[in-house]
């Protein structure tokens, strides 16, 4: 099963509740793309590639949905539709790179009935997302290179299966590199405030058999500075033209440890997760989530925080935060690993030229 | 009421249960010295001069369980409890240090029966404890010379009045700046995986009033880099005579990246946590706990690691980590600000010369 998929029969887009692992397994339908978009806000589903597809989907779904009987009324329903969903949250490229595909194919001549137009829609989301984990694959072989036999891997956050369609971007190379055969050990962040370490990429690679051990993501240093790992891998939520890299919060500290170390570091992207349009990673907006998030936390069912932080909402919950890109080693793609200089390297990649 | 205090109707050492907070407080007596060890251990009681005091009350307590009849007798019992004690936790030297002060007491050869030699020490106890405070208060007001008006503060663990007899090291300083009427904020690292700063360090700073925020310690490089925090404030376990600090796991990547931002980065360390018999931080024990601290945790009623992740054990937990001396701006003591080069200014902030 797949992150995101169509489901035909109930005309709608189908995720796993990635809210709710590892502990229960649940797969809502959503038939409205207002309900996509609230799934994308609350994190039903996350991971810039997923984030990509499930708009994609909802963006079709949007087409169903609308009663218009002629082309150019479903092309505005569709077009705001888009602008609804393309709300949903705002570092990841991905959405917007998704919901412009679509709307490209929108805009396209060559329809003559509404339903052919609903119909090209869907058959885009469904080429977007089969590529997908197309391109997962070629990202983890690419990257799998770069992995020795034996090596102890940092990771953060979530990256696998369940941040994209299926496979995953640095998981995905963590997993090339299992199939390969190499005897590889993970050093799993927890990634708090939401978790993504300790809830989906421990489940990821306990069902794959995968040898790693979790951490807080206050230890990832310790074992950088004792020489206890020799490689860091992260995906991306957008990497600009210069190669400035917005990813899950705790990726910048984590990067710059590992420089300090002399440990190489790699953002694994889809060359849809970079942002040509955009010179430098000041220029990427910065999703701040409800403190809550963090001021949530309990132990043996007692809540964490005080009752007054709890109370009046004191903390701060940067979602994200920007790698320059001078901390990182390379950027793996579909397309091959990105090097310094990254406005030469990352116009290559896309261009599929590198 | 202080952290650790002597219950001289009970006989034995009154806590505050540190587990317990924020949501309950509750003050066990210990009447056993041996479960004043466990307590050690268990971080009933946590932060190294606070560790110090409650080994030195219960040596103070062996002495009154021994049923030694004279001095010699006695004398061994007690030098046998300090063994137990000492191991409770290897990492903050004050422990070692309150036990060797309360050893030198009893291997004076002033004293004319066991009951002499059993006062001097629960008087010994008595004054170490009472000099704690004092020494804090002098750490604070030295500190806060360094504290601007309107400053924000990244602050790691907890390091308050809990974390010591009364008052507290980082915190104290903060105390400080706060009672001279700095406005100031504070961004409160959570500490996972035990979350001293989301229970403890966020209740103390609720309880006096001072403005201040909880973040993910993922979080404390962003505030960093965009210079949203002109200081960071730590305590310290063991400080060795290079300057290299061993502090709670996730000081050193956030001294790492406050010093790629040019933020000044000090510990805040009674001299009782100076170890000049270690020439630097590599030779710091340091303690790796259950990895159920990191695995235990739950939200919203449901634990978040997967299921064999927590059957098997599979996490790592070192609970320490060392920040290596080229990374502080200064080391804040009751004696003055120690700063490069660290041996000549350690050690004269140890003999008092600073």
């Amino acid at each position: 099963m797949r992150t995101v998929e169509w489901d035909a029969q109930a005309v709608g887009v189908r995720l796993i509740d990635q809210r709710l692992l590892p502990n229960q397994i649940e797969y809502p339908v959503y038939t409205d793309y207002a309900a996509v978009g609230r799934a994308i806000t609350d994190m039903v589903v996350r991971g810039a590639p997923a984030i990509g597809a499930t708009a994609a989907y909802g963006l079709a779904l949007a087409g169903f949905q609308s009663r218009a009987g002629d082309v150019v009324n479903l092309r505005r329903d569709v077009q705001q539709a888009a602008d609804v969903l393309r709300a949903a949250r705002p570092t990841a490229v991905n959405l917007g790179w998704a919901l412009d595909r679509l709307l490209r194919v929108a805009a396209q001549d060559s329809y003559a009935a509404a339903d052919d137009l609903r119909q090209a829609l869907l058959a885009e989301a469904q080429t977007l997302a089969d590529e997908d984990v197309a391109l997962n694959r070629r990202m983890g072989f690419n990257g799998a290179a770069l992995v020795q036999d034996g090596d102890t891997i940092i990771h953060h956050c979530n990256t696998g299966a369940l941040a994209a369609v299926d496979f995953g971007t640095a998981l995905g190379v963590i997993f090339a590199a299992h199939e390969q055969g190499k005897e590889i050990h993970v050093l799993v962040d927890e990634t708090r405030p939401r978790l993504q370490g300790a809830r989906l990429t421990a489940w990821e690679l306990e069902q794959k058999g995968i040898s790693f051990e979790l951490i807080a993501d206050n230890a990832a240093g310790f074992f950088l500075k004792r020489g206890e790992a020799q490689l860091c891998l992260v995906g991306a939520d957008r990497v600009t033209a210069n190669g400035d890299v917005a990813n899950k919060i705790g990726t910048y500290p984590l990067a710059v440890v590992a420089r300090e170390n002399g440990v190489p570091f790699y953002s694994v992207v889809p060359t849809s997760t970079i942002d040509l349009s955009l010179a430098h990673g000041d220029l990427i907006p910065i999703e701040r989530r409800d403190p809550h998030e963090v001021l949530g936390l309990e132990f043996a069912g007692q809540p964490v925080a005080p009752a007054g932080a709890r109370q009046h909402g004191r903390a701060r919950n940067p979602a994200f935060d920007v790698t320059p890109a001078r901390y990182l080693t390379g950027i793996i793609t579909e397309n091959g690993v990105a090097r310094p200089p990254y406005t030469l390297s990352l116009a290559r990649a896309v261009a599929g030229t590198l």
